[in-house]
């Protein structure tokens, strides 16, 4: 149901790009890391605010263009729990400014134990009767590995809160086909399993766009097998990474769509958080170096269509 | 090289268990919720301050009998980064307690990201020259799903800083055969490829045990299958999961150890945690209760062996 919300977004904004928060300090800006352990001390806590404060100036430069944002967890986790809060308040504020927020987390677990991922970011955690939402992200990447038990909690919340769950099926990293391209004794790939998969385990949820509450990632590094699996799961969102520092642009992207021009987002982290070092542009002008590139690769996507 | 020292702690505890600490609140006496309530409020705050007293209460009685705890990340990220924070101060209370702390968290990414996870979980990050440990735990369970990219970062980390992963092979959960039982084209199933390529990965880093610093988690409710995987993979230690309140006994066990009686740990959650329910003691009791379990436990992996 949740990807309708999504569709529509990517449909007003003419734009089906997630800006992906993977911050490092490496790509944030002096004035902003200087302003940022001045205020909360060169550790945990200053990183943390670094990373929450460029995330706002990209927000900020990129909510009308940019229908959805994708912060990576990782990057928040490395620093701890105060990292984690970052990843708390950079979703809240992507929130207030009307984008669709994807946690990619790549949680997989089983049972109760996948419960509380779910319960963590698609539903609440309840104490005496009042409801604590921990990352109140709109969905959520998960890895299928472990089956059915890893994916039907997610799906339920899903359905509950209006979310979206994203399968890692065919990821964009060059190892990826280690275990992902084997072939099974039935002929299919693993993928194209876990893209059945990822059909079945949606089958109850489609919106009015057709497309349920289970997507899938599938890698813009894997142009042939993106094409395919559009075809062969016609009731599935895609999230698409690898567009940009990764190597995919416009053209190995286009099999991700469907004839109407829907049913994909594509990621780029990197190519929008430092295209002003790409650029060569000052730092001062992060966000507007992001914005130019987002308008360059809508352009460069919508040719292709 | 990790598993050395866990090996090491097994023998002289003799006693290959780990306490895992999935801390849910309806596990937790009522007076130390009450407490930590009254303390830090009914809220995220409050839950974790009754996640870290219960754990501290599980980790006092069973310290001097058990080598190991798993923190399951999924329960603290439940409660946000309040929780995150009591999965922190846990892990480090455990090491405190001189056990060896294994942070079930499932983690798998790729690349720049994985290494985010890896510096989170198994090193440090580095701001100004200054490092940060995030959840300086010994080991981390990791998802294999994305192939090399996604193990290789960790790997590097764990020769660097004596610690340990465990890749999930076969799970312990009723839908895990749905892709890992899949037989690929050339006879071998898709846990058995897995267990394969942690074989591979852990070539360089074999420890005085034999034992590499990359481990599988294989789960106790597939008995046949973990004997195979323990002839098929003699460089790979061991992490079970299933034992007690998913339905794994001794006799189900038995065949993850090697001929010296080495070569795996045996999680219990509930069945350590809960002890106090299910025998039906005061909560005031609840790691007296967790200890006399461990100790059945212990005798009864022992008798199997």
């Amino acid at each position: 149901m949740s990807f309708d919300r999504l569709i529509a977004s990517i449909r007003a904004k003419q734009s089906p790009i997630a800006l992906g928060l993977d911050p490092q300090l490496k790509y944030i800006p002096e004035h902003i890391t200087a302003a940022a352990f001045g205020r909360a001390g060169a550790g945990p806590e200053g990183a943390a605010a670094a990373f929450l404060d460029f995330n706002r100036g990209l927000i900020d430069a990129l909510c009308d263009i940019v229908p959805a944002v994708k912060p990576q967890a990782a990057f928040y986790e490395a620093w701890g729990w105060q990292g984690m809060r970052a990843l708390h308040d950079t979703i809240c504020y992507a929130r207030e400014k009307g984008m669709f927020v994807i946690t990619d987390a790549k949680r997989g677990d089983i049972g109760t134990t996948m419960a509380a991922y779910a319960d963590a970011h698609l539903g609440v955690s309840t104490l005496q009767g009042a409801e604590f939402a921990a990352f109140p992200g709109d969905a959520l990447t998960v890895n299928g590995y472990l089956g059915s038990d890893g994916i039907a909690p997610a799906v339920s919340l899903c359905q509950r809160y209006d979310k979206g769950i994203f399968v890692l099926v065919k990821t964009s990293n060059p190892s990826s086909g280690e275990l992902q391209d084997r072939l099974l004794d039935d002929g299919r790939e693993v993928y194209r399993a876990m893209g059945d998969l990822c059909e079945q385990w949606g089958a109850g949820s489609r919106g009015e766009s057709g497309y349920s509450c289970v997507g899938a990632v599938v890698g813009a590094t894997y142009p042939r097998q993106l094409t395919q699996l559009r075809q062969l799961m016609p009731h599935t969102f895609f999230l698409v990474p690898g567009y940009g520092a990764q190597g995919g642009g416009g053209a190995d992207v286009a099999g991700a769509f469907d004839a109407a021009g829907a049913g994909a987002v594509v990621n780029s982290s990197r190519g929008l958080m430092a295209a002003w070092q790409k650029e060569g542009c000052p730092g001062e002008d992060f966000a507007g170096a992001a914005r130019r590139e987002a308008l360059r690769m809508r352009r460069d996507i919508a040719e292709h269509l």
